[in-house]
């Protein structure tokens, strides 16, 4: 922690700090320069201390050292971490592909569903059944019959499902009948349900908050790895800036950035991230040359009866072009799709 | 519900969007302009009418026309709505003031907090019990302890007492020892717990998501509203924009336009908006002269020692400090505090 | 300057970057921590010193420790600035008052503005000449002869002129007419402008750019203060953030931070800050309660016809009514306006 | 035009409104809801027309149909501009590259920069001479000395120049040396410097504003297009959002969505998109993937010792691997590099 005192801070200020720094177990190296006075305080830094130290008298600021989260750090693992379940694979040099409608509106559009995304070369079907909306005079989904029809789609194509859980009172339920759990964007900083996704056995797809940073992203995932649940991908769907020819802006550097920053796998949603169906192949490309490990694209029999997202829905001749291109630009950069 | 049509869209494609609209239960006005043709919708829009008929083809743009909430809506319900429980009373004319610490941390701490705040002004206290912390390794709250704290501190000084519920599951234990319930920013979109407080018999404070549209507000609110509860109060507590000098942007124009649209009070949070404690007072005189209808306030005994938000809490004497010059700006507005 | 290095960063990469602060002039201090090390530079940061050491081997991040600004800064001269220009005055406990129409029209309709805004209470006219406007297609302004009309509506009422100059080829012409020259907020980092108006007499209105930083607007500031010109106001019209009920957000946190900051005016403009007439009274009230220096208001014989600007515009009575309201805030906060 | 009324407008206000726009010249159809009424406003829309009906009375919101921009419009000419000035191509199936330093530094670090981004396959170099620099304390740019060492290398190389123009005043001597005038982010909007480009015959390469919509992008291309000069690119660089883990957020959806509004060709700069070398290439592999016309990468001798922007240079090296991979993904989706 590094803290910088204000220009004219007394030399009693710079006393007290020093030793509130070193009360809070820290070392404390004091710097005068020519202009002002910085107390470096070296030690393991913890969650309150940049708070408490930052409200004392004559600082000027309080500028961390070290990355808050831990089990997420790339510096704790290097290696990148490969999530593997039933059919699906990602990371280190995968690139698997999740698609799907997003509501399970009916057996007969999940199953046509889960067989189309199949034969294109999706390894995972997405569906929802309990449906995060932002009006409560909206389709609510299907609830516990939809999970039992991604079940028995997963019967007949042998897809591994992947669909959100939005209370800890579902967390049972959904991972009785799902393969992973999604966490939706809304519900990133639901801790309670970050903790409780955190003691199932099944892998969880955790998507950024449309205003998270990437700590509280890597903050999140730690809540979840915390609970002793070492599979957890990390999803961007597009964050809210004042763009409004999106749906969402979609900022792929997350990629990279995240890739540097954690060993967790990284998924792109282009569905969420564009909000219009023409964007979606070129993000989904573009996602892939950036290196993502993984996609979620929504696709639906007939977008334009669509109960949620039709608008960025493709339908399974748009998804299998998005299917072969996809192919090609992963060749490119020497990975594997699916 | 107007659906503008691509410049090249086809006789047919206009005769099938027609129809579609029909088909939902809407009266089509189809109008030929110069350069391309629109067709306006009339009727009762619903919820997923503007998601289909905006993956229709060779439709541009759809464009609602009505609000989409309806309880919460000032359209519905004229005059404004008073809140009173206890001794805190918001809406209509009067300022409501809560205050005291960010967390409850004893009893010492939460006592004095009380005391002080009622002494200067203040007509409900805020404490949390359970903490919503970014990192799991950070302070998480006295949880029932703190309930219990709080619940003393409102026999010692008949304050009402606002904490913050995170999860469906203690709704309960939470409502039985508080007057209002807060929604955190981070939980503004959780909806079974929005659900769940609209079951209670509670005032329930609603805190804006730091992304969240005035419309993704209100709706939350229809949530609650629509279970039954018709106590909500919208709480604006600053957004995430690019600028990093506060904490969060604080945009007060929030309040004019909410008692534009929406007859619930609105609530002022200049600590989270601001982040620092020397632009706190001068916001919330600002909130009061923009038309508040109530404060919130950090307020801690020694905010250099406090376990969470240290760095944006008032002292006693900078609070009552903040009361006095509130009277004046309320006196200023025809209104009165407390 | 505080250099990070990376945990993992190499001896020879430490001895490497201490060697280039050294070779910058500043003083290395280097602190070897648990996890990792970081080096103090200290003495005079200069401004691509920064940039510089960011490229380092092994360096994780820098952080600069003092303000890139000079002249702007508090520190230098800790008494606010007072500035004066005929009937106008504002800073240091004078809220001064600038109002009139967006852009000239006609002779009638800016001589009946001034009147009617010189006899509400107003101490400055406001009026475009020369007009920035998004599409090459709108009203580009009356330029000259806007000029001349305004410079005889000072003539009529006595009231100092406001006007934007656009281009490095028309700050004489407009210095020649106006009395306060205008920095739009498309402008505030065209350097050239800016070092033009800082070589003129006229006191000069800086408006923040959309998105531009707390930094970068005193950064602006400085180039026109280099240059020798003392005089500059501060304007905050509004910031871009993904809200769109009102055209911009306008943040009032940056009047008390600004006054921590510099020494300079600052002046809120809740028209553009708004977008929109029935907000703009209350969010002028909440400016003078957060401490603002002046406002800038735009006022409009017949709004409805104006041809820039209208939804934002008052009309007489409108602006008589926010200027009575405005004298009772400005008075609870112990300012007197105009 | 749609005109939209409040719920509860009389009679007489939508008979004025009628009225309002059978007088801008356009045909009025009233459409009675049963919830509110909408005034359908066919014709010609220009400017001022949309501004002027929002401010009639009880109207609660007015929407464009038609796209303000003309000449830029896809819907003018359907085929793609393919662009080319010396070496250098872009548009129409093929990638150019422009690479080079940030800032013309010294002939030897020009040459040098140009002799290695030839060999590497770029087809266009970039160096600035007059620097656009957020403190008047950074180093400006070598001005004409900058262009005279930029015609050198272009001699020695072949290599078109491109090169920024900050100022109405310079453009005659920035055109006489560069071959393609930039117009810096914070210029978009300065429209008396895109009239004089527009004016000139070299190609122009227009950055987007960091909060500019795209709309204001096609509107700032519309100033220079409307001049007479049909040879714009566009050129995306990231925009200002919440992220601070990158200097800027890079979208890439600007791509496959410009190509669908407009015929010009679009440009990435990862560089300042991301403003941290690590991420660059990534970012430059995802720009091709998403359909981009072409590359602008900051490339340096040394970046440690760049006078500017070093933190997102490439080294020669780290560059030629970027042209390496960039081919294999531009064959990926069938186009040519350079």
């Amino acid at each position: 922690m590094i803290v910088v005192m204000e220009k004219d801070a007394t030399p009693e200020q710079i006393q007290h700090m020093t030793q509130r720094v070193e009360e809070l177990g820290l070392k404390a190296h004091v710097i005068r320069g020519t202009e002002r006075t910085v107390i470096a305080a070296v030690g393991a830094e913890r969650g309150t201390m940049q708070e408490s130290l930052a409200s004392g008298p004559g600082v000027a600021d309080v500028m961390p050292i070290l990355a808050p989260y831990k089990v997420a750090s790339r510096e704790l693992k290097p290696e990148p971490t490969e999530i593997k379940v039933g059919s699906f694979t990602c990371g280190a040099g995968t690139v698997g592909v999740i698609a799907g409608p997003c509501s399970v509106e009916s057996e007969e559009q999940i199953i046509a569903s889960a067989r189309a995304v199949k034969a294109a070369g999706a390894t995972a079907l997405r569906g929802g059944a309990f449906k995060p909306r932002t009006s409560p005079y909206s389709f609510q989904g299907m609830k516990e019959e939809g999970l039992k029809l991604l079940a028995q789609a997963r019967e007949e194509t042998g897809l591994a499902v992947v669909t959100e859980v939005m209370s800890t009172d579902d967390v049972e339920l959904v991972a009785r009948y799902a393969d992973v759990l999604q966490i939706g964007a809304r519900n990133m900083q639901n801790y309670r349900l970050l903790e409780a996704v955190g003691k199932v056995p099944n892998p969880v797809l955790l998507k950024r908050g449309a205003s998270a940073t990437m700590e509280e992203l890597l903050l999140a995932a730690e809540y979840i790895l915390n609970e002793g649940n070492p599979n957890v991908m990390l999803c961007e769907r597009g964050i809210r800036t004042f763009e409004s020819h999106t749906r969402f802006t979609l900022p792929l550097a997350t990629v990279p950035y995240l890739h540097q920053k954690t060993h967790l796998p990284v998924i792109i949603d282009p569905s969420h991230g564009t909000g219009h169906t023409p964007l979606v192949t070129d993000m989904a490309l573009a996602a892939i040359a950036a290196g993502a490990d993984g996609l979620i694209i929504e696709v639906h029999p007939e977008p334009e009866k669509a109960m949620s997202d039709g608008y960025q829905s493709l339908t399974f001749p748009q998804f299998e072009t998005l299917m072969k291109k996809s192919r090609r630009v992963a060749e490119a950069v020497d990975k594997k799709l699916g």
